[in-house]
């Protein structure tokens, strides 16, 4: 069995095409009953549940929830709740379980009376109702969101012992679907020495963030729709600015005024927070797109390999810089790649799954996976804190280790 | 602003290009209040709700449900239930609103019992817990999935009076993982003289179908997630088939077993249901890939327009042969057509969202839409008739009108 194989690379990688074609065959490495005469379970003896109005999870998948990380002394709604990435499949986080990072909690806005007005250097001052929105062209997209504190904890001395919600939940994928900024910029008229865009959301923080004014005519969304049915509350219902590829506090949630003018508004989460230090003690300001970067949900700690044998290699990469071009998986600590598989279609700004087949022989080692986008490869560790310095705590997209040691447990490593 | 707009086909059709590229500035059709300043509501006064480990639809979306299609006299839980087409946007049905079909209610499975068995014409009888299929390798597809019973009312003599959920709600896309049913039908080494395989669900109906062995091998799934995490209990959890493009019946729910066999079981669901009877007296069994087809999803009945003004045209099209490669609109009952954007990326046997801009005058008119695939357009109700005869109610596929009349209250008519 296992000699029909391809190898791709060391430690038992096998070659994309054995998933890609369905060619694989794993008898050599599972362990099956065969079939018998078995009594038949009590749901099939009686009817089942009536339909419902809004459907929700079985019972048994309870345990595949946000994780709540903490909220903030002194408030009631800030701090963040994580996407369950190593339970997840494909590409679309459910709504549900999309990611959460409030500044002054989850506002209860009527949409009957929430506004969107768009004023400062423009010809026209406008406010819209959320009617007037709906009225509107659209555009829907697949991309993803990603808060650039996501995977924080690398940045410690020593890897912190964390699964892969806990290191990458603060990044989901969905399908959007809204308003192109560029319509109503275009209809209030852009005074011609504009060149940022102040946009503040209807939380008691009024988060508020400045958006470069050819980001706004280039791709941003005034988001209505997100998988198919209007925005959550936690996503920034009735309506939020969505911004493909940017960092995800630029999205700002619950939208309701968009101020164009000549300068950035220096607001706290572009100054206190959101900026990057530098090993020279300056900083960088709206450092926006997010980089190049992957990280192998199955395995991964807490999902136990259950002994020598056939796996799936499974994971997830994204770049804020266009489409994913390759995915490479190490199972050897980096001395040997092989090329994994990506699942059609591969889309701009959004969550790719990618896959490769690996065969566990048992012994311990490290699985590695590395992302390349049109502008390269995700770096290695070392490599990003040589340019960062030890000050930095976001945008980190450094290569992720995971180890497995002889029972098949899977940890969070520096390799 | 009129006379700026490209006029692509008969009582305002704009062209596509309009909303491709944003170029549509819509105040001509659009009242704005100027902006002006007012208190802050309550919600920007208060911090808001913490975060939450599963998160729900806004309460003021509560209407947006799925449509109660009735229970079938003496079950519980037989009948179906419709996705609201008309409250959605893009291509994902969110999960909780995927429409519902059940022969005898939605089984509460323990998937630590649940078991898929494959025998018959084998050499191998294998049988599989989740966990054992859960080490398999996956594929990830965007497809729809539709009941062929789906727009059954269109073949009533008179029209009626329905909204878009009540004709089409039988209808709704997901992002399916699972395993691709070729590799375990080869790991159970298929006879060479089997051709058919008979599909049967854990439910009290044990509800069977028997399905192609090409199918088998071709694209269908052993589906185990929908949309990022593992399938709704009334979407046939812990495991389904799924068979892109075919009718919905045959990507049977809380599958247990799979029978490769010779000839088809000629169970229950494809003798006494899911056959087409012709005019001449014989029916048609087997008939299996869903037809090419489109709805204009907004505006439609319920959706009143708000007057004369700048619309946007939106729908959904769909094929079980592929991808769609054109959407044609009319607002002029069929007198001119203009072509619809596409929204990218089109994919095989999936929704793809159409839009077109509309210019409305206020008068009454008809609005059209047409799909086409690579085997051709859908075609009119009277087309469809004249081949099918009145005794069918599978597989209805023809165009679709929506009236309009002059206080812009859209209804269901035959054209």
């Amino acid at each position: 069995m296992t000699d029909t194989l391809r190898h791709a690379a060391g430690n038992g990688l096998l070659h994309r095409r054995h998933f890609l074609r369905g060619g694989l065959a794993v008898t050599g490495g599972m362990v099956f009953a065969r079939a018998r005469a078995s009594d038949r379970p009590e749901w099939m003896r009686m009817p089942g549940a009536p339909m419902s109005t809004y459907g929700s999870t079985a019972g048994a998948e309870g345990h595949v929830q946000r994780l709540l990380a903490g909220a903030q002394p002194g408030t009631t709604g800030s701090g963040a709740s994580l996407t369950p990435l190593q339970h997840l499949e494909g590409t679309i986080t459910p709504s549900g379980l999309h990611f959460e990072r409030h500044h002054s909690g989850v506002p209860a806005i009527d949409p009957e009376r929430h506004t969107l007005t768009i004023h400062g250097d423009v010809q026209r001052p406008l406010r819209f109702s959320m009617d007037d929105l709906l009225r509107y062209p659209r555009v829907t997209r697949q991309r993803f969101l990603e808060c650039s504190g996501n995977t924080r904890p690398q940045y410690n001395d020593a890897p912190m012992p964390h699964t892969c919600a806990m290191l990458y939940g603060l990044l989901s994928g969905s399908e959007w679907t809204g308003v192109p900024v560029s319509i109503l910029l275009e209809e209030a008229g852009v005074a011609k020495d504009a060149a940022w865009v102040v946009a503040e959301g209807a939380d008691a923080a009024r988060m508020s963030r400045s958006i470069p004014l050819d980001k706004m005519l280039d791709d941003a969304i005034i988001a209505l729709y997100q998988n198919g049915e209007r925005l959550r509350p936690e996503n920034g219902y009735p309506v939020r600015l969505f911004l493909p590829g940017w960092e995800g506090n630029t999205s700002v949630k619950w939208l309701t005024r968009l101020q164009v003018s000549r300068q950035p508004a220096m607001s706290r989460e572009e100054t206190s927070k959101y900026t990057d230090p530098l090993p020279d003690g300056r900083a960088r300001m709206f450092t926006f797109p997010m980089g190049v970067k992957s990280v192998i949900t199955s395995p991964s700690p807490g999902l136990t390999l259950g002994g020598p044998g056939l796996y799936e290699i499974s994971g997830l990469a994204w770049s804020g810089s266009g489409a994913i071009r390759r995915v490479d998986v190490s199972a050897d600590g980096g001395r040997s790649w092989a090329e994994a598989a990506l699942e059609a279609p591969v889309q701009d700004k959004a969550l790719t799954r990618f896959r490769l087949g690996w065969q566990w022989d048992g012994a311990p080692c490290t699985l590695l996976s590395r992302a390349s986008d049109a502008q390269g490869a995700q770096p290695t560790r070392d490599a990003l804190l040589a340019i960062q310095g030890a000050r930095h705590s976001y945008h980190y997209n450094a290569i992720q280790a995971w180890h497995v040691n002889a029972d098949g447990e899977l940890a969070n490593v520096y390799a």
